[in-house]
């Protein structure tokens, strides 16, 4: 029975590059077959209907789809009332625990100077400062405002994001020895990077980074083979800009993780290239790194390989890796060509060019 | 009378370079006397008595000194009963609110592929996630850890914060119009660029962003040549990459004017060249971005440059600007001419050499 696949554009050029990314999934031949169903959301849709994440959306995806694609969302650069992300929504709803964002290297003429690097960031998804759990005060002393935020960090949300860490690790282990050697870019024992700043939040960050390093430590059979190391969050990111090419896995709690993977990001070109999974356990949503960009949405020059990388993403949790790597392949080699590129990677191609393009080395 | 000036290398490459920057200090002629007091602090001195941060160190700043030289802290990388970071505390108890970091790039063969960027970041200094507020508890229905930390952000810190930045903006274009026009390497109108996540932190980085555009908005008279814009912090990061020419004046909350600073810094080369100042209205603490660095503590091979240049931001934020500028001046050119430079800039100085290069420029 064919794989039921929500599609939910929302915003901007969401609604160009999914598109592009399911022509790429209808064409792969000998693959899975798929059933896809057009969602709601977004912050176009709360402007016209009053919600930004309709009942039926979640119904839908909850209750008929194995999977699905995100486009992008608008923030609103205002405060509005009654708004609030469907992104941050759907993640908790569906729970998908795990952000996995892969940021890796593809030798190009489009990034002359890149750094090679080939990480995975796996965010914590679903607590820390995302549960929104606000609240403003006044002091009635000085009459001043006083909000509060509370972050959570849950023994149960640390192991879950730890052990996906660990099992990545090892997945990927396995896929870089179906390669020749020459083309690993990771060449060391699979790594671990627990990043927190317990030096400050020594009981939150100190429950992550305790819960992270015990997935390993109560698993020697299994995990023995991966090497753990810890960066504080504010390391990280210098070692990651200096250097990259030290990181295979970093798990990071959910704020952590979005910021170091916009990082990551800067390392390989364009945001417009660089995919990420929403991972749980029974449900898989794609979803481009990067945002809306109302400054180029509707001319379809968009970036689909951010997309098209999430639906391959899609599929390999979907358990259809073979399936997904040749979508990889595919993408590294029109990167590889250089020839057609969209503007943000220095070319003059068109989001429908760049998917054309791909599709011939599919 | 001579100022008075607390030093507190505390751990590490710390007793390295605070007197280093002493030494510079000390040569500078025509400048301010000093009257220096060494002070205790540190997780080395927590080892050896049981307090990281004694009573008496913040007596003595308190009572008696207009500033200090704080050197590098080591974190502890397991938990440690009782063992709290000095720095936060010493923030918090002179109530240095903002912590000003210069991030600018120098010609220098150390530095071959170097950005182009001189960016000043303004850190919130005395809440959000590091007032630790944190408390864990049980989930009795699972018996799991659920661990959270309180972040804060009121309106009267974030006010002081804004205001430095404003006013840093107007006193970094008055030192600005005061070089040819060919060195200064920001060329646009004063801007200050607002670091936040109101996208899901509604509401206390929706209280931070309005309280610091009002800082503008109330007082366009002052203000009305400095450029406002805003850059959710995951973008930040990014952009900081991909075109750290297009900042000026940066002004963030606590935890991100921490990880942007690091970043920043892996764009000049080093961390150990960029400085800090902890700033109040009554006492200034300079204090070099970089850490303890255990790997090479006591080898005489510490990087003092960003000791240095935070002992300048020290005399500048006491009012002695012009031999601020000298200290910069003499560092500027020692890596110009970039033949006596520590093993983190590639060279084989001494801590001690690299300090006679500068005075020699003084
Ligand atoms: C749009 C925003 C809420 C979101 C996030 O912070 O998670 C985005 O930055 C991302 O990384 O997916
Ligand atoms: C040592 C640590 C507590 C400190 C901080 O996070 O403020 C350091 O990273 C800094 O930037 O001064």
């Amino acid at each position: 029975s064919p794989l039921k696949i929500g599609l939910i554009p929302a915003d901007g050029i969401g609604r160009e590059v999914i598109p592009a990314a399911q022509r790429v999934l209808e064409s792969l031949s000998g693959g899975p077959k798929f059933d896809f169903v057009h969602l709601d959301a977004g912050f176009e849709h709360f402007e016209k209907t009053g919600t930004a994440l309709p009942q039926s959306t979640i119904d839908v995806l909850k209750n008929e789809c194995q999977g699905a694609l995100f486009g992008a969302v608008s923030s609103p650069s205002h405060k509005v009332a009654g708004y609030s992300s469907p992104i941050v929504a759907l993640r908790k709803h569906l729970d998908l625990y795990a952000n996995v964002r892969p940021v890796a290297s593809v030798a190009s003429p489009a990034f002359p100077n890149q750094k090679v690097l080939d990480m995975l960031i796996i965010r914590e998804n679903t607590e820390c400062l995302y549960i929104k759990s606000e609240r403003q005060e006044v002091d009635p002393a000085t009459g001043l405002k006083v909000a509060y935020a509370d972050r959570k960090i849950s023994e149960y949300a640390s192991k879950r994001a730890g052990t996906m860490a660990f099992n990545m690790a090892l997945t990927r282990q396995q896929l870089r020895e179906q390669k020749p050697l020459e083309k690993r870019i990771w060449k060391n024992k699979p790594r671990v990077t627990i990043v927190h700043k317990s030096n400050v939040m020594s009981v939150t960050d100190g429950l992550w980074r305790e819960t992270v390093r015990a997935v390993k430590e109560s698993n020697p059979e299994k995990y023995g083979g991966v090497d753990m190391e810890e960066q504080l969050v504010d390391s990280m990111v210098y070692r990651m800009f200096r250097e990259p090419e030290a990181f295979d896995v970093v798990v990071a709690p959910n704020l952590y993780g979005d910021i170091i993977s916009d990082g990551a990001a800067a390392l390989v070109g364009s945001l417009g290239v660089v995919p990420s999974a929403n991972v749980g356990d029974n449900f898989v949503m794609g979803e481009p790194v990067h945002g809306s960009a109302p400054d180029i949405a509707g001319k379809g020059i968009a970036n689909p390989i951010a997309a098209i990388r999430s639906a391959g993403l899609l599929l390999e949790h979907l358990g259809h890796t073979a399936h997904a790597l040749k979508m990889y392949d595919a993408v590294d080699a029109v990167l590889a060509e250089g020839s057609i590129l969209t503007p943000d990677l220095g070319g003059s191609a068109s989001t429908n060019q760049v998917v054309d393009a791909v599709l011939k080395h599919l």
